[in-house]
């Protein structure tokens, strides 16, 4: 196993992977994975956070439709433009199936009974960061993708979500097809303000 | 400093602090955590995430002014008989001035510049996730509070935010005042479901 990783290797290294290889993920990673999920806070500790594991072929592949359909009817015309070309390569390739592609995707969503709209996605989103922490850590690839939302009403049809649970996220799991390369970020000092907007970090 | 934390642990061990002591908290330790907050990923990669770090007695005491405004005039009355005597009781503290009390509040924003209302919470409430984590794991008491945006104008003008900056959530960093017990969750298997909602993880 080697040394153990700290907190803020793992943050360090995280990054989106929409590319898989095919061997399989098995049910103590994705609970490993999921448990990490639901130490996250959430308003009044409710806990609305809802995963729905998606392995059958046939609901992934609808899934993917669903991404590409979102893409190219109008994600990619968005994106072109604003991203690098390789950056852009990367989400087609994800977009067209790689993210499908992956042995796990799992629906994130929101159970409005146990917050309501306007405080849920800060009480789901800090859940799904440490998801793909977890996976990270795990050697996992991961990514947080909201295109299949564009068809949200058809995504919450293909794993027969009841009308209070919201669908929120797909997050792919699997083993990445090749090695990741390292985030790319802003400092801190271009995006920390002292006191006031404006003034300097 | 013992031996090192793994990602998990820190996970397991995070939860809400809503009282601090008065020890300073240097600029390098504020500087690690908003660190590890930028390397959340966000839609487009574009990072929109703003921090505007407070540490003026002034400013403080205005934030904490709105936090109780916010509780008395209707998050307490919301939250008694949904949380527990114990929760509502910290909450209170919290809200009364324990939260404030911190000698350094992050109001975290989203720059609707960088990313649309729409996916702005996706790209931003990872970021807070991060930031938690490592705080967590320097030992730091930290909690993601959302209380003050019921006056969001009024936030935003204390901290001197531009129209596209919308505050999103305001996180205290102290050091705790006691030793924080561990956070309580539902297990996995209550929020899991296997294909589709209902089948039993």
């Amino acid at each position: 196993m080697g040394r153990v990783e700290d907190v803020f290797e793992v943050v360090h290294r995280q990054r989106a992977c929409r590319r898989f290889s095919e061997d399989p993920v098995d049910d103590g990673i994705v609970e490993k994975v999921l448990d990490a999920a639901t130490f996250a806070p959430s308003a009044e500790n409710r806990q609305p956070w809802v995963f729905v594991v998606v392995r059958d072929d046939e609901r992934r592949s609808a899934i993917g439709a669903l991404t590409r359909q979102a893409w190219e009817g109008g994600g990619r015309a968005h994106s072109e433009g604003r991203l690098s070309p390789a950056l852009l390569a990367d989400v087609e390739t994800g977009a067209q199936g790689g993210v499908a592609g992956a042995p796990v995707l799992v629906v994130v969503c929101g159970d409005t009974r146990l917050g309501d709209r306007r405080v849920l996605a800060a009480s789901v989103f800090p859940a799904i960061q440490n998801l793909l922490l977890a996976a990270t850590a795990l050697g996992l690839g991961s990514s947080l993708t909201t295109l299949p939302l564009v068809f949200g009403g058809d995504l919450a049809s293909i794993v027969e979500l009841p009308t209070d649970v919201l669908p929120m996220a797909v997050i792919p799991l699997g083993w990445p097809a090749r090695p990741l390369s390292p985030p790319r970020r802003q400092p801190v000092t271009e995006k920390a303000h002292r006191e006031t907007f404006g003034t300097p970090w």
